[in-house]
């Protein structure tokens, strides 16, 4: 794996839960690369100015996107459904990482097109283990396809 | 956790396979119910059948259904587009597992909607570790709209 490669695209409005997962990700070894954007217009403009000027994410990763649902001025429901509705970022695998308990939420994100649901648990350390098998199945079991080649294959 | 649940519904024509993927499921205490579909018509005949009837399956799960790609009669592909394009039945995770290391087969599936996609390993004993793994964490980490769910809801 190229170390360089932007792994994580994080996206957390609560720096502590930000934090945490970052840490119990490099605390596994489990990425090298995690960038973190703070609401979800930041992760909207992290993703798409990078698919406009082909910068490095656009070529690189990111392999995952970690996704809150409520955050400021653009939620993560919205964010999902912009990834989901372009063809050069459709294929990156979203797994949402929230507190939300509510089964519509549950079953919208599913709807959207999430590829996973994770309740944060309360527990510091259920959080911390959640995450790293997390980190585990995502960036070590599950395959990503590189993020652009969804938009010139097409599917049966 | 309701135990009568069906948990797995893993489609897999390799009976070797089959049998290594359930006992690794099992021995991890993973899985109390797996449904083994050999081929991809018997699949879904127990996901649609189940539909139509309002049968224990269609009731209780699967919670996750492990799909193989090259499969007799009825492909794998072929499965996971008529589990995405029925309402009742398109919440359901879909995880690949398949022994295809083509670029091809792993943009596509993600086309068609897969929710992750695990290429076996081709040594023993990985193999047992990513099914221990991906039974992990889609068992108990991630959480699994009831599969109905999906028909009656409506996304924003």
């Amino acid at each position: 794996m190229n170390t360089r490669e932007l792994e994580i695209l994080l996206v957390e409005d609560d720096p502590g839960d930000a934090e945490l997962t970052t840490r119990s990700l490099r605390k596994e070894g489990l990425a090298n690369k995690i960038l973190l954007a703070r609401d979800g217009a930041e992760a909207l403009e992290i993703l798409f100015a990078a698919v406009a000027t082909g910068t490095e994410v656009a070529k690189g990763g990111p392999h995952i996107v970690l996704l809150d649902l409520q955050l400021p001025r653009v939620s993560g429901h919205a964010v999902l459904k912009a990834i989901r509705g372009n063809d050069r970022t459709r294929c990156i695998p979203v797994i949402v990482l929230t507190s939300s308990d509510h089964e519509r939420d549950l079953t919208e994100c599913y709807q959207l097109g999430a590829n996973s649901y994770v309740q944060k648990p309360v527990d510091l350390g259920k959080f911390q283990d959640a995450v790293k098998q997390l980190g585990q199945y995502w960036l070590k079991v599950n395959r990503t396809p590189q993020w652009t080649a969804c938009a010139s294959g097409s599917a049966g």
